[in-house]
């Protein structure tokens, strides 16, 4: 039976990290977003009292009589059934624990554009977002850059993955996380990738993979937009300052 | 062996989402922060390149040969081990789920006082914080408690617990949110809790536990304070607006 993946239409967003997996893996799946309708469903599902999980938000999957949310916990889930998570249970953990930092930092690349809150819209909160940007673009790029390149150049079984021999979902969310700052901040992240070596070759290995590679060319794959997560609005991407 | 709980000193943080499932449990830890020079222990631990996963933050927690960070995942992995997860595996990734969605709403009560970025101090994001704050109390926290209270409310075993019939770690994650958020917001929270009926019993059993409850008596037990992430600025906590 299918996966069925519960998320908004029109934006790439957390779901497309629950995507890029089901893609890679080249598993069914039913996008909940292409539906017509598809919005109102994902909004109302939890509300019906007999679903017993309801996610707090999208995106949510569900698979047979499973029902799981929060994206990381949906690629714990599955991981092991897309052959996307190492075998070894502590290896298994790391790759979750890099998963959620991945998640973190997402978190706040949404938050640039939306210091004061989500229920505002950025054009209420565009002073504040410009000092948020500031401190995101040169602070926490370079730290997260940096993490990601320590953990990558720290692999026991070299550098081509984060977590073990073979690619994880933790890879494949590094790439569409690192695609979304480059559209988002490209003054930024061009010159914070000079400093990194590993990260980008990563990237470029999972954009070649076939699969991705299929995928990327698909109408599924959504383009960024001033809707998500990552947003490019030139002011937060100063050249300089 | 016991395990060793690496956190800052000073404040409950994230790391006491940890300390109350160890506490819980009666299990042996050594908690880090508790040592004369354990920050200096914490902010070198992943500088250190023979170190395959270092955290990105603290906590972390060290078992032995393993090394996991992230409070969630640290719960994901003491869970089974202090027997504080649900035997089925679908109930326990249900359980995660949970437990990040607290994670999620920590995140957010952080962000309260520090909306442009955790680089400057909260006095000198003050204007921006009592923008960020209104929204905080008027929209996220009625809409965290009410997806608490119906997760409680839709769960089969009854309203005792998150999830089954039995204690889990991430009732201990509830308790000490709900305390963290009524340390932080006293006039919101005491109005928001109105309106909710199974989060403040279940707190309450929570704190009843006998292991809680020495524990909470006990020096182990930090106070919180405006160092941490639930911090009383009564300026951020107005009674109206």
């Amino acid at each position: 039976m299918a996966y069925k993946l519960y998320y908004w239409s029109g934006i790439p967003g957390r779901g497309e990290f629950v995507r890029m997996a089901l893609e890679e893996a080249g598993a069914a799946y039913e996008d909940i977003s292409l539906q017509k309708g598809g919005d109102q469903l994902v909004a109302q599902f939890g509300k019906d009292p007999k679903v017993l999980h309801p996610s707090f938000a999208p995106p949510f999957l569900q698979d047979g009589e499973v029902l799981v949310g929060q994206t990381s916990a949906i690629l714990l889930y599955l991981g092991p059934r897309l052959k996307l998570t190492p075998n070894d249970p502590a290896q298994a953990l790391w790759v979750h624990q890099i998963q959620l930092t991945i998640a973190d930092m997402v978190d706040e690349a949404h938050d640039v554009h939306h210091p004061i809150g989500s229920h505002k819209y950025y054009e209420d909160q565009i002073p504040e977002a410009r000092k948020r940007a500031k401190g995101f673009r040169k602070m926490r790029i370079p730290k997260y850059l940096a993490w990601f390149e320590t953990v990558l150049s720290r692999n026991p079984d070299g550098p081509d993955f984060l977590a073990g021999g073979k690619l994880t979902y933790a890879d494949l969310s590094l790439f569409h996380l690192i695609e979304g700052l480059k559209y988002a901040f490209p003054n930024a992240m061009k010159s914070a990738l000079t400093e990194v070596k590993h990260v980008p070759r990563l990237c470029k290995a999972v954009s070649n993979r076939p699969q991705i590679k299929a995928y990327l060319k698909s109408p599924r794959r959504k383009d960024f937009n001033e809707d998500g997560i990552f947003r490019h609005y030139p002011s937060l991407d100063k050249r300089k300052a």
